[in-house]
């Protein structure tokens, strides 16, 4: 049968890996397939004809990232009955209804594995292999910067500071990080994620998200004594009154599957009844490893893969939702702190699982883990505490996952 | 569109548990597919005629399990030209070529993820996400009910004995567990990964097995010292001369990515350069979660998916494999054994990276993990070894897998 002709966007660090892992995989995706892919042409910002490539392709990669001319792009090539294959977040996390639609519409396939969650086949997992299944929740470490970041703070005890430069001297971040340890990074992951597993829009503006930037040595080693480890986590799931997207730091309990995850990895945790839980890990997407994902769908395309269904419905977005929370504050150790404190933690719904105090006199640290509550009620009572004379300085709050597992 | 007919063949454990997960999620998947799956009809021993459901039906579903009458019933149906979905992993590992080879030729699917590894989607990923991949190596914790035991003995300190009995108890071990505890369960799934990832015939017949009844709870008390937890692990990977495929108990350094997957679970980790490496978990195959499996099967089957490619060639099966080795001998505690059993271990070319000696006197234990060498070199130093005076019974051994992982 004739080659598989590709079109390329794009031949930076991701571009060029998959350029060289096409070359050397051809022979056996034609044995498989029976058609030899081969890159036909290739566009980047200093050469090549978007129109002409258009012409003499059966598929279009696109590789450049961000929205614009990536938007444009893949919306012609669309719109002239070419199967697209992304690893754009971005754009998909923005402007993926009109897309996806639109491949409806020519009959043509979307392909995106390769931008969630590195070499992690979750898109492919929750498009065909969970399709049946009705997914509760996906927690996820999806961004492997700011995962190396933490785990860097947590094996060395170097600060913030310290471990997002050695993550850079590694490769691991940017030299302009913001993305990545400001969460945007990973909320744009989740945003995709959450559209595959409850089959409804969803918007990158629709994931609340927090970075990594704030968190201190002392809040990782204090949580350490309660057997917590902290982690940059997205997650998506289904309340009562619709979803929750939104990506935080979070500390885990250590049987949780995501608790052991280190370095510049990434893996997804799906949960539903009929499955229990799948977790998925692998590293995150360096450049072999997204080709290696864009490839898996370059294979999927040849033999007509399917274009994502539409949207079943709109599920609201909850803004309030229920977590269990580890709080830090600076108090003066006088009696009756402990006890003004925990009532008025109580009052809001709070009770308390664990307490470590550290240090004595006027500035000791209270770290308590509370059992699940409204994050409303909890910035009530931090507010409240906050006013007391003793407390120093504002109490910090962060998430706790706080489910059982084996 | 008109509803989609399922006939399904068995109605135990994991064909009642699909009859209700269809009931429950056909809505669901009518909205993503167009088509609305319905049971036509159900054969079981008592009830039924196989010609008038092949008759009656769009695809097969067979959860009969074993070789007759399952054989028979898909083959009946591929050649009628329907699609078939199946849990049984005796029939492919023995049968699987002439099955898919009869797909093929009648251009219909025969579809297996439920019969691997529980509820994660290792078939999937292997046959879409890894098509262009060229895969090294396969590890993988595929019978759940050899976990249990084993996690149970590192846990509690029992013995085999007692942690088969709970197991039982706890319906992970069926009252005949022969199959799981002798590793042939695990072989047949490793067979039909093999097959997937190096695009080789393999039959059950060429996975040399061995099960955990020998396993001792001294052998996991002493490794553990070492750093060692004890798997019944499945590898699958390329050699030199072609590819070996196993199944046996292996230590494992709490690093490695299987180490830490414990009770009921079932977890694969796929090597392969371009994307390091990929590990999946769950929970083994309990009803609901094989159901879940067979379900997304479905909505593949409806959706039309492809059938599963020729072998590409045969590969040969290496028997004599390289390993590192924990080795337990029971020696008498004088000047210069440790020397002159060491000296006969480095003749065969086993450097030693560690040592354990527990007890004085006429029955001390001495444990090593030897560096990696050729299966049949440790052999004949074992056998040489087993020849002195001072050893009591024959020294024993098991592998140690000795991958660096972050």
């Amino acid at each position: 049968m004739s080659a598989y002709r590709i079109g390329l966007l794009g031949h930076g660090t991701v571009g060029g890996a998959f350029d060289a892992l096409l070359a050397e995989r051809a022979q056996s995706i034609e044995r498989i397939t029976g058609r030899r892919p081969e890159i036909t042409g290739v566009l980047t910002r200093s050469r090549g004809d978007f129109a002409d490539l258009l012409e003499r392709s059966d598929a279009i990669v696109e590789l450049i990232g961000g929205v614009e001319p990536a938007l444009e792009y893949v919306g012609r090539a669309l719109e002239s009955g070419l199967p697209v294959i992304t690893a754009n977040k971005q754009l998909l996390s923005r402007h993926g209804e009109e897309l996806w639609s639109l491949a409806r519409e020519r009959g043509v396939t979307l392909s995106f594995e390769a931008a969630v969650a590195g070499v992690i086949p979750v898109v492919r997992v929750l498009r065909e292999s969970l399709a049946g299944a009705h997914v509760e929740r996906i927690h996820g470490i999806v961004n492997g910067t700011t995962n190396y970041i933490l785990s860097e703070m947590t094996r060395s005890g170097s600060d913030y500071g310290e471990a997002l430069a050695a993550a850079q001297r590694l490769g691991y971040a940017e030299a302009d990080p913001t993305d990545d340890v400001g969460g945007a990074d990973a909320a744009a992951k989740m945003a995709i994620l959450a559209r595959l597993a409850f089959s409804t829009p969803v918007h990158f503006d629709d994931v609340r998200f927090e970075g990594i930037a704030g968190i201190t040595r002392d809040d990782i080693a204090y949580a350490r004594e309660l057997g917590l480890s902290l982690k940059l986590i997205g997650t998506a799931e289904r309340l009562a009154g619709g979803i929750s997207v939104r990506v935080h730091p979070a500390f885990l309990y250590a049987g949780h599957p995501l608790a052991s995850v280190n370095g510049a990895f990434n893996a997804v945790t799906v949960e539903s009844d009929a499955i229990t839980e799948i977790t998925m890990s692998g590293p995150g997407a360096g450049g072999s490893q997204t080709a290696s994902a864009v490839l898996g769908d370059v294979v999927a395309a040849i033999g007509g893969a399917a274009a994502l269904g539409e949207p079943l419905e709109r599920l609201e977005v909850v803004e309030d939702v229920v977590s269990a929370f580890y709080v830090h504050m600076e108090v003066d150790d006088r009696p009756g702190v402990l006890a003004q404190i925990a009532k008025l933690l109580g009052d809001a719904g709070a009770s308390i699982k664990s307490v470590v105090q550290r240090g004595i006199g006027e500035r000791a640290q209270l770290m308590m883990v509370t059992h699940p509550l409204a994050q409303s009620s909890l910035r009530g009572a931090l507010s409240a505490i906050g006013e007391l004379d003793y407390v120093h300085a504002s109490p910090r709050a962060i998430s706790v996952i706080d489910e059982e597992f084996m």
